[in-house]
């Protein structure tokens, strides 16, 4: 899985890169909404396909199509819908750069019900190697002295801290019933990816059809808006989304909930350099910090205890 | 130990504090160079008397009153002048809020010192401790959003990197010498600590004296300037300058280098934390970030390793 957090860590970085390249003159000149729905439909078909390649080899793969285990597949889905509700409610309350800020308590929210739900144990200097990944990657995110607007992450209104706490609750449950899902059996991991992206398109494509019927179809319905405006970088973005959600599920099934915090918080980091680079940003001290304290974080959580205590 | 350090890391922290409350209207109305002196004579007097105390007593405490044993005694005073010097030579290259953020190089430049000289072997998660703990003092000095002037640590001058670095070596081979010195044979503490503060007092004298002959006697001869001005919190600062002293004298001989440099950086958290409360000091979320990352390191540091990996 060393190999496959990688891959996830690079592509979850380029895809910042690549979304931010995808502008033209700092606006998008495509409907983003598609973007999800199309990288739905993107790990639909990869899945089938593998499946059908699986179906032709022995031993041939376990298929669960019980109601009962089926009607569990919406339920990420659904989660990533209320997420996304309380996500735009918290914005009412707090301004991007704070919520940012505050999206870091998904670390620890994960290990906490990851914990709870899932029933791994975690040695003490695991904990404290997830608290310390949630303070690397909030320093690398501090403001630097010249930037405005100022942090007023102390002057929210109550409404602010309740609905970021709970967007990092559902955030963390949206991940870890994933990987109850993928472990719940040893269906095939295409079979579960089936289930999970069929659910996921649909619920896309509804809501490609609720933004219809909010807007008047004032930019026509969601079939004009599909590839409007495409161009090479936006079917990057596409195949990239898709790719790294398709990554996600085999950790999910292989690794674990906090290999995949590490994965993308490490991306995180790993844009924040490469933006020095491509975009001409002013490297900070706290971003060298933040990386600091993440490598020692990663090292803690991963590193066999022998090695750290001799 | 626990308790020694605990109360240098109070008396640190509250030097801090006496020293601004020290000032009227915002300036020194005493000489501040005069301070340092009257501390080294206040230790050098309580040392006598304890050592007097211990010679009352059976059995009679160790003394080595041989040259060359004395002889070492003056080198810890001749490496904090030489360190003095580069500091006052840093500071012309680099600004003081800057200063502060390359000192805490120190705790590495301890680190380092204290494995090559006193040969101490640290644990590759004490080694971790220790970084992140130069890491959390770092982050809680981050200069806030609103703050001017900005941060330029990474546009100085090559001498104010290589002069900082140098301060921080000069200041970690103070220590380690001290322990090296403390520790080298079995004499009574208060015996150390009379020849220590017998050399430090004619250093500290001699800087007054040179200071006279550089403001060609302007502001009159050293005893002029000995008590003038002083008032009560002046006292205090003297008393507890000096108090510290002997405490971290007593560390070195009991405890470790590594156990007095977390003293003082828990001392310079406390400082920012007492700062909110008694000079209305703005709460940062850096300095949050960095009091957690202290704290967990002086968890990985100091806490059995079986209490950490389970």
């Amino acid at each position: 899985w060393y190999l496959v957090a990688s891959l996830l860590t690079v592509l979850t970085s380029s895809q910042g890169i690549l979304t931010t390249l995808s502008q033209t003159d700092g606006a998008y000149k495509y409907d983003y909404s598609t973007v999800p729905f199309l990288a739905e439909v993107f790990k639909l078909i990869v899945s089938s396909f593998l499946l059908l390649r699986e179906c032709k080899r022995l031993p041939s793969p376990k298929i669960t199509t019980e109601w009962k285990s089926v009607r569990l597949y919406p339920i990420p889905s659904v989660i990533y819908l209320i997420h996304n509700n309380v996500q735009f409610a918290t914005l009412t309350f707090v301004d991007a750069s704070t919520y940012q800020i505050m999206g870091n308590l998904k670390i620890i929210t994960t290990g906490i019900l990851f914990r709870l739900f899932l029933k791994r144990k975690l040695s003490n200097l695991q904990w404290m190697a997830i608290i310390l990944l949630a303070i690397g990657t909030t320093t690398s995110q501090l403001k630097g002295c010249g930037a405005a607007p100022c942090d007023s992450l102390f002057s929210l209104p109550t409404q602010g801290y309740v609905l970021g706490l709970l967007s990092a609750c559902l955030s963390a449950l949206a991940g870890v019933y994933t990987e109850f899902l993928m472990k719940k059996n040893n269906d095939s991991l295409y079979w579960q990816n089936i289930q999970l992206y069929t659910f996921g398109s649909m619920f896309n494509l509804a809501k490609l059809i609720w933004d219809d019927f909010r807007n008047d179809f004032e930019n026509g319905p969601w079939w004009h808006r599909l590839f409007d405006g495409y161009t090479f970088v936006t079917w990057m973005v596409v195949l990239n989304l898709g790719s790294t959600g398709l990554l996600v599920s085999w950790l999910m099934k292989y690794a674990d909930n906090i290999v995949k915090v590490y994965s993308t918080s490490m991306a995180m980091l790993l844009t924040m350099v490469a933006s020095v680079f491509l975009f001409g940003f002013k490297p900070t001290l706290q971003m060298f910090l933040g990386i600091f304290i993440c490598m020692m974080s990663l090292h803690m959580y991963f590193a066999p205890p022998s090695a750290l205590v001799d």
